[in-house]
């Protein structure tokens, strides 16, 4: 119980099986995890039971399922696996739920990272019956330390009726203090300014304020977070990052962007933004910042080599060698680090004002810079748009970075029109493949096509684009983004059909 | 020369058809102007003359033109019909201007507003080589008195290389003070918080600044600014009113909306968006505020009936009774509204925290929420994105009101699935026409789909969208988001093919 150092918390101890009985069917039920960091370990799986057991007893027992980001892959498919999730939101990366929710036997509610406490708040997904958060510790004042993601942590334990906390002693101590919670957000009309004003600025407190009288059950464990999937940079990333890194260059030449430090970095998770921020090392750079939503094994060394002065996100996303990295030296790292609520990490008002370099993957653009995020061939959901439209929409440069095909080059990441839209052309400014970078700042549709095709698309896939594009163009009142309505979905529909875009 | 209290300007007066000497071919021209108000009312005839005079002299002239967002409909004209505009950004709205972007001979750039001065300070559309920006005076220390329109007038004076000013004395004089122009914007890293709170917060000063050395010439104009049309509410206008007025009591019972007061309002130029504020009168609020682009008719009536205490925009949009009844009754209007650069009229800081009540028009919606605001059948471009995209997707709650159908009963505002997106299923949370309300807050796309046929199509469309959902659910594998991709244009192929999207 060194936790635990409240005995108005230590009286609330029990087991997983004792506290999941305040969990009842129909619940709303907010639990902590953002990229798989931070997921509660053990009252998820006695959730599960509880709900198997229910249902041999002919209870048809659902819940509502509020998370930061992705929880852990087993988190996830346990619930999912027995039907257990009525709806979910905001994001979720596992290949049960997943199935479920494309069969369309689980309701899912795909939104803004940025927006998902202020939604719950506002009242828009009606009470939030329980919280489940993981937590390092309870201090002698009987506030909550954080653990690995701070997620919406804050406003599960602030709108929540009861609450469950998961004492997890895997956590590093040392990590306390890493933290920057802040209390002054408000609902309208009550908001104030968010003082911040770089990506190193604290301005809230190390813990999470909790009513005491809410904290139904306390449950402690010792597990580590599960690690995110990693795998070395390939030929593919590593010649997207060389065109970004040029492209940084190009900027700085012209002005556009300051010679040493750039703007505050932003990249979404997985191996291509985890190669281009390694290849930062090499761009000479010192005192870069990062105001994103994780971090990634690259920034240990960005921050280790002095490259990076400073690192801000909501959440630890690392691999079992970058988890042992950071646990082994978390004292150094703390300095260099700060984890904050996803509302702050991802707020528009930070993001605007900080001049974000956003760079997101995405699933597909079309030749105008539309950009599907989310749904393969226009239907099936794959993890959800994430944060990638908080930065997107409102960074100094916004980039969206992917390899130019996919399986083995029967799929085109550029395609005449995408069947799904999660950034319009109005906020994609930058397209960036392994054949090259499509810099589309100031560009009519015309002209952006030319520069997506051209620079972007595989060049086995060009002159089927190109045709597209001069047989729109070609007809009467073509407009200003030419289609042919009829063909705009030809490359998927002849991939639906043979398995291939290719003709 | 009343209007010119400053010797250094008063020394500058010319004439128009002297001033247009200093825009050359190829110039980027950067101009006051926005829903109208503000326009230069001398220059730019004066430019076209003098571009159709090089013209029969063998020279090619063209400018670049950068503007706040419409001006004068005869400028526009007047510019486009003699080919004169290479590039346009960043919206328009007139006949010729549209149709040469449509037919693919003048490039257009299509961005949200409270990106253009923020995009154009970056350097993203290269050097403004002359701002032509028409004020109401000069004062005796060389600032500048804003006229009817604040749009970009700031940046477009702080970046232009040269600088001609319209001193119009038809602006009426007692205007003085109703601007707060905000010189606390930087580029990043260097941005602070904006110290706004609520609409009549003020955080500039009354007078725009500029470098003298840099004013080259000075013209004195007294015209007045074209009205903006408006039509009665009709039948259509006054339901959507209506279900939108049922809607904030909805919100206020449920405790979402505060009950005399709401938020503040933004709503979208129109008729749609008059009759909705015309109808708040019966609504009982006292004390509403205004956070929006624009002050149309019906806000002047607001505001002298005391149901609105305070407009933000960053200009006027008023009819001919309009301006008459502002004019006339300038000095109380002063004190109730204010008029603030458009970065700051629809910036993401402001917008998401005040909490803005968003109110825009739409071409079309899909099923499943997505917008088109921009594309007639996809391609041909009507106006351009506006500031929907601002206030969507940062406000409290974000609708979009459109009549349910078009030409007659023979275009749906409701379809399959929209060629363009300007707004995505992320962003739009509620959609009405007038045959109802559909809230999608909180649903997955197939309740969305349920939701916004049964509640806001017309009737007549209803059976045939269930179809297309229904076949589209039924296939093996349907999704997350069930789409047929070769019908999801059914309706549009339907109306370019018969002049009907009706079966």
């Amino acid at each position: 119980m060194a936790r635990i150092r409240s005995s108005v918390f230590r009286e609330k101890v029990t087991t997983a099986d004792e506290a999941v009985r305040h969990i009842h069917a129909g619940d709303t039920v907010a639990i902590s995890g953002f990229a798989s960091a931070g997921t509660p370990k053990v009252i998820i799986p006695a959730l599960a039971e509880r709900i198997h057991h229910a249902r041999g007893a002919g209870v048809n027992f659902t819940i509502n399922l509020l998370t930061g980001a992705s929880v852990s892959t087993e988190t996830e498919r346990t619930l999912a696996e027995i039907d257990g999730i009525a709806l979910r939101m905001p994001y979720q990366s596992e290949a049960t739920a997943r199935r479920k929710i494309n069969e369309g036997r689980m309701d899912y509610v795909d939104i803004h990272l940025s927006h998902v406490a202020q939604q719950v708040w506002e009242g828009y997904y009606g009470t939030v019956d329980v919280a489940v958060v993981e937590v390092a510790g309870v201090t002698e004042a009987g506030e909550l330390i954080p653990s690995a993601s701070v997620g919406n942590n804050k406003t599960w334990l602030d709108v929540a009726k009861k609450v469950i906390l998961e004492v997890n002693s895997w956590v590093p101590d040392a990590m306390t203090g890493i933290h920057d919670i802040y209390y002054g957000t408000a609902l309208p009309p009550n908001r104030t300014p968010l003082e911040i004003t770089s990506a190193a600025d604290r301005i809230g407190q190390t813990t999470f304020r909790v009513d005491p009288d809410k904290v139904v059950a306390v449950v402690e464990t010792n597990c580590p977070d599960s690690a995110s999937p990693l795998t070395e940079p390939d030929a593919v990333s590593i010649a997207i990052a060389g065109h970004v890194l040029d492209f940084f260059d190009h900027e700085v030449k012209a002005g556009r962007l300051p010679a040493d430090s750039l703007l505050p970095l932003q990249a979404g998770i997985g191996n291509v933004a985890n190669a281009v921020l390694g290849g930062l090392d090499r761009g000479g750079y010192r005192d870069l910042t990062c105001y994103s939503e994780v971090i990634q094994d690259s920034m240990l060394r960005l921050i280790k080599d002095g490259a990076v002065a400073h690192a801000s996100a909501t959440s630890l996303a690392l691999s079992e060698k970058g988890l042992e990295e950071f646990t082994s030296n978390v004292d150094f790292y703390r300095n260099h680090i700060t984890l904050r609520p996803q509302e702050i990490s991802n707020h528009p008002e930070v993001v605007r004002r900080l001049g974000i370099i956003a760079m997101n993957g995405m699933l597909e653009a079309d030749i105008y810079g539309n950009v599907n995020s989310t749904h393969v061939m226009g239907t099936k959901i794959m993890n959800g748009i994430g944060g990638s439209g908080d930065f997107t929409r409102n960074g100094y440069v916004s980039m969206f970075l992917s390899p130019s095909t996919a399986r083995g080059g029967a799929i085109s990441s550029i395609v005449p029109m995408v069947p799904h839209v999660d950034h319009t052309e109005h906020d994609t400014q930058v397209i960036v493949t392994e054949q090259g970078l499509a810099d589309l700042r100031g560009l009519s549709p015309r002209r952006r096509a030319r520069a997506v095709i051209d620079n972007c698309a595989h060049p086995e896939f060009r002159p089927l684009l190109h045709d597209y594009l001069a047989r729109a163009d070609a007809q009467p009142g073509a407009g200003h983004t030419p289609h042919l309505l009829g063909e705009a979905f030809s490359f998927h529909q002849r991939h639906l059909a043979t398995g291939s875009m290719q003709r």
